[in-house]
């Protein structure tokens, strides 16, 4: 299966890490991954600051690598939410529940230009410690760390 | 994995059959599917005439029989939308697209309850011969039959 998965990334919390390493097993070892990366230009518009495209790639990179996967992968930089997702083939488009919405609007443009269209998985969103999503915006906060672990718990 | 899938399947038609092996495929061996079917009084409700549950049960068995699947698999019957989907643990529900929001809601539910989330597969729809979408309405109304094909086409 070809899958596609897309963010910013910034920084890979372990929300993101599930929605990376879900999107490999759905692929299989004879599938592939293509992995969307917000460019700083299209990341700007965030609420929060964003760390560099380099470090946020060298991060995807270091993880994935942690995976262990034979699973054939790329990154792609995305200039929008859709990146080549309006252009290329592929079976499933993996999404979190955040990114949900894109994943429907995705298929809507897909179909009005004729192209078949994807399936859609949603990984579950993966808890802090708290019992609240873990975020990128919570994590700039410094509410919790990037595993979900409240700061100044013990 | 652990997979619910549910419908009316009435008649089954090439987009259920497709959410169906999508299912099995999802679950993969070591997994286990569980379809829920439509009670006939929950399944009462729907706007066109519904075929009795011991028919539309056989059908689901012949064409799961068919898939010579080595996942167990068990069907249970649905008296509302959500079934077992809001007491039992599982990874994934797979749903299509006008069933996703129903996968929506039990997630929520399930949330509000302290249960952990599940994933939700979305099937990409599959289009009859005139690129419309497959429907029961569709082929209760004589358009299409229950492969897709345009009625009265060659």
């Amino acid at each position: 299966m070809k899958i596609m998965v897309g963010g910013t990334f910034s920084p890979l919390h372990a929300g993101h890490k599930k929605l990376i390493s879900r999107s490999f097993e759905l692929a299989g070892p004879r599938g592939r991954v293509v992995i969307g990366l917000s460019s700083d230009a299209f990341a700007g518009r965030k609420s929060h600051p964003v760390m560099p495209y380099a470090e946020r790639e060298g991060a995807l990179r270091t993880y994935i690598q942690s995976l262990g996967t034979e699973t054939p992968w790329e990154i792609e930089a995305l200039n929008d939410r859709y990146g080549s997702a309006l252009e290329t083939d592929f079976d499933i488009l993996v999404v979190s529940e955040e990114t949900l919405p894109a994943g429907i609007e995705i298929n809507r443009l897909r179909r009005a230009k004729g192209m078949p269209m994807v399936e859609i998985h949603q990984i579950a969103c993966v808890l802090a410690e708290d019992g609240r999503w873990i975020s990128s915006t919570r994590i700039i906060r410094g509410e919790i760390d990037d595993e979900g672990h409240v700061i100044g718990w013990e």
